[in-house]
């Protein structure tokens, strides 16, 4: 097997945020989930955005905000997802570009517009999310990059991707490639309702493609079914090579043969909107994992990440994580 | 005359900033002017924004910023500015009608995009803006809606206009209507390097055309070509009915007939970046004007509404300035 060029590769759905401030009876009246990502069409998403104040525009994504995080810490990332060519996809090329990624997906033509997601930032820094996927679901396997793949020392899949039809057999694609390129595969849950949407095929995703899982709390808890979060920890015991799990300010477990960690999470003082909060986790994490860090650092630099990007509007970095890890956790 | 169905209409530059940090280092790499607004191309706004780091969306224009700031604290705004018909006018449009703002300009169809604004925020919270006019030129005479510069009690109008050729028509159109309905005429100068550039127009126009003038040092010095701050308060006295000059964290003067106030400025804990501090001081001071508050109170308000935005990201406020003046000020 050849060096990686990449330490982590993520595939996921490439989106634009629309960050607002919503009360708690905006989210009552318009029937909206506190805390989930619903998905949307065309219309219901202009619909709600109408409804909504004064909003700003951040690039998102599960797996993009990963992959811009590990960048941000000094990682060297890539990135598979498909915009469409307008003036929000050239939003989302620019910022993941800006970081050093490589993103080499072929813009989608005469498609929806670039996918948005309307991110509705509660006053106590919760986020409940209505996507609308746009040229998201012209995502397939033709867009993965054998060589990309076979370069990435991990190819991170956001469970997110189980939604457009076509992406789903990027990632199995994606998945098989890694494999056979002696290469690791991560999956993030993405969301407790994502996880109800597709829980048989996680399960078996699960059993026999992923090495390192990465969860909170709720989707752990939906995918087995169980009544908390101890049983999940032990029903996912021993399924994967890493599992990460992450508590919100009660911080992370991680699982890794017989190893287990209980990390507690880096508090903040300004808790503003847990946007990205795992997909910084993830990212730092994969960046620990990438040099050869133990586990319980690895924990340590995701908090460190996470408690970043709580700390502001938006769900991407906005400083250098390397010197926030360094100020705060000294080198490994 | 009857009363008056906005308290202020603002006329200007339908923008949206795209905000990213730089260093003073890429300031000059790139020889851009601190501080200031430069006017750029196409071409030369793409070739910046590809080398800046990734950045975030917001809605911006200086009048329609000082509209936005207005409306936060309950005032009635209107707004006139020429967006395309495309993604980025589409969320110039919400951020603008989301908070109660009349805003009917037909879109340009077949035009140049949107205008935007790279917005360079330095360490110090200095920003250095390159502005893109795009469909910012398609505004002319047509565009002003006499019936509602009629029934606004104050047009306001952003030096920044004068830079769109046919925007100056519409300007002039506009205050002529305003006068001859017996409203008032308001202008900010906007930028010393605008003011170089029409200084002459500048000048004419304050002595003929405008009742209220916002400026700050910079700009009311280049106005005068004077060699300090009191000497270019000297030459402004009594041009027009009230003349409101900032001095950043100095504070500001406001001239009023015999009236001379020195007003200290609202000082911050966490000075973030200062794009659309004018902007916003005179979102509140117009504010005070519309409900009969005294000058001393109308450059308060204008520092309260002025201290919140700087100090996050973004030209416009982050929360209702209404409660925060209430909280602030209490009641006049």
């Amino acid at each position: 097997m050849t060096s990686a060029a990449y330490d982590v590769l993520g595939i996921g759905n490439a989106i634009v945020d629309i960050l607002a401030h919503a009360e708690d009876d905006f989210l009552k009246a318009h029937g909206l989930d506190k805390g989930a990502m619903a998905l949307v069409d065309a219309d219901r998403a202009a619909e709600l955005y109408a409804k909504v104040g004064p909003a700003v525009e951040c690039s998102g994504g599960s797996a993009a905000n990963t992959i811009a995080g590990l960048a941000s810490l000094g990682g060297r990332g890539a990135f598979i997802g498909k915009v469409a060519d307008d003036q929000l996809g050239g939003v989302f090329r620019h910022d993941i570009q800006a970081l050093g990624i490589a993103f080499e997906t072929k813009p989608a033509t005469d498609s929806a517009p670039t996918a948005t997601s309307l991110v509705l930032v509660s006053p106590d820094a919760e986020r409940t999310m209505q996507t609308y996927l746009g040229a998201c679901v012209e995502l397939g396997p033709d867009d993965i990059d054998e060589d990309m793949v076979g370069a990435a020392a991990v190819t991170y899949l956001e469970g997110y991707l189980w939604d457009p039809p076509a992406a789903k057999e990027a990632f199995l694609k994606a998945s098989a490639i890694a494999h056979a390129k002696g290469r690791k595969v991560s999956l993030s849950l993405s969301d407790a309702f994502c996880v109800e949407r597709h829980r048989g095929d996680f399960l078996e995703l699960i059993a026999g493609h992923v090495d390192i899982l990465f969860a909170n709390e709720d989707e752990i808890i939906s995918l087995y079914q169980a009544d908390e979060f101890d049983a999940a920890l032990q029903a996912v015991r021993g399924h994967c090579d890493i599992v990460a799990l992450t508590r919100g300010p009660k911080g992370s477990v991680v699982l890794a043969g017989d190893e287990v960690h209980v990390v507690d999470a880096d508090l903040v003082a300004r808790l503003v909107d847990t946007t990205g909060a795992g997909d910084a986790y993830a990212a730092g994490f994969l960046f620990g994992l990438s040099k050869g860090d133990a586990m319980a650092r690895c924990a340590h630099i995701g908090n460190v990440a996470a408690g970043e990007v709580i700390q502001h509007l938006g769900a991407r970095p906005d400083r250098p994580l390397k010197e926030l890890v360094q100020a705060k956790l000294g080198n490994a």
